[in-house]
């Protein structure tokens, strides 16, 4: 079925969650709309008899669930993550609400897999992890009492994808995005070939890699684009290896 | 404020609950989204230091519950009543989806109080107290499983009031609607009168009330027409009272 598909390429992604009875309680609001792949990075106690009695029957969600170490692991694969936050991050993310991200997330989830990225239930993402996404998405709430607990934001956020997928009709061709680990390598041979040609010796490398992913992110890079970008890179690595040899030798003459 | 109006003329009330644990998460789910209204009626545990546990913050509204003994004193005072079901009953009321409920439940609670009833864990619920509500909402879920949490299902509910509530703007004056009691109280008087005029004598009672509670339920009913309606009933008894004497008499002559 056609709707089916873009469900079934949205992942919820949870993120060193602590309570495992939180981890039960996303599994069974994700099953509740349909979705059925879970993703946990690092958490702190799982399997756990806690997050099976909150999935109440929805434990083929967990027992399914992809257990990984890394967030790179766990967005192996994904054209778009989506990035959930509590608040309105100083740095110059898009944050959308969720009802406004869900065109662009069923786009996405038609064609290729999509990442709802959950951070830890004290404090949210990291900045690394917000790092990662391509779009942040804010669950509008009380100014002065804004925590959702965990599942309950998996909850709206499963609500308004299903919702928003019984009544999408795709109006432009989804671009193909290339995958999170072909963004990663494009961005570490990024840096490598910057830190090579000596670029940072002037800049805060940190900073300039984080403004480098944030347009990056903007541009949803396509596979042939970072083909190219890589190109660049290769032959930046080449001719800067070249004028060292040709320095050298000169100076050896 | 004006838009506060309406979030704090919604009250939640939560049927027969049986896990502490879920009044505490539906208190926090209520006051992320700004609603602080909660009555329970004959909770299993409560208080309970699972509530507390749960409520993570949002202690003051399971301080300020209302513990109630029974339905209709937990809808004291309401003018419109919103049951939340989780299946499509066989009964002909109107079942809507909560975004196509929210336009009806903001323009009452500009004015009037709003309950959103919610049954137990395990049935929902009864079909008296659905009888009591003249609206129902089904949240769309996956047919193959479809029961929310039910602190996930308040905080789906309460989401969808605080977006409704930030961008509504009435349209047409609101219908003084009349309050639960007037409205309970007009059934009373309806039955006892059905019964002493002989009306239940080749019809089931309950069954005839049940339709008699859907065509009042739809119908909206104000005050004005509410005394009317009574002032029907009474004149009814008392004719059937004169009757009933005038016949004596003849059979005493």
């Amino acid at each position: 079925m056609y709707k089916q598909n873009h469900l079934t390429n949205v992942r919820v992604v949870l993120s060193h969650t602590s309570h495992p009875g939180n981890i039960g309680a996303a599994a069974r609001a994700m099953k509740t709309m349909g979705l059925h792949h879970l993703y946990l990075i690092n958490p702190r106690y799982f399997p756990d008899p806690q997050a099976s009695a909150m999935a109440a029957g929805a434990d083929d969600i967990l027992q399914n669930a992809v257990v990984c170490g890394s967030i790179d692991e766990a967005l192996q694969g994904v054209a778009l993550t989506v990035g959930m936050t509590a608040r309105l991050r100083d740095i110059s993310n898009q944050v959308m609400m969720p009802r406004e991200a869900m065109p662009r997330v069923l786009q996405q989830a038609a064609t290729q897999p999509v990442a709802l990225l959950f951070g830890t239930e004290m404090s949210g993402l990291t900045n690394e992890e917000v790092s990662r996404a391509q779009l942040l998405v804010n669950i509008p709430a009380n100014p002065d009492f804004s925590s959702l607990n965990l599942a309950a934001a998996v909850q709206v956020m499963a609500y308004e994808i299903m919702l928003a997928s019984q009544s999408y009709s795709p109006v432009t061709q989804p671009t193909p995005a290339a995958a999170h680990e072909q963004v990663e390598g494009f961005l570490a041979h990024l840096e490598k070939t910057l830190l090579e040609i000596g670029f940072f010796t002037t800049q805060n490398p940190a900073r300039m890699m984080q403004r480098l992913r944030r347009l990056y992110a903007r541009a949803r890079l396509e596979t042939d684009e970072i083909n190219i970008l890589r190109g660049i890179l290769s032959v930046t690595s080449e001719y800067n290896a070249r004028l060292k040899t040709r320095y050298q030798q000169e100076k050896d003459v």
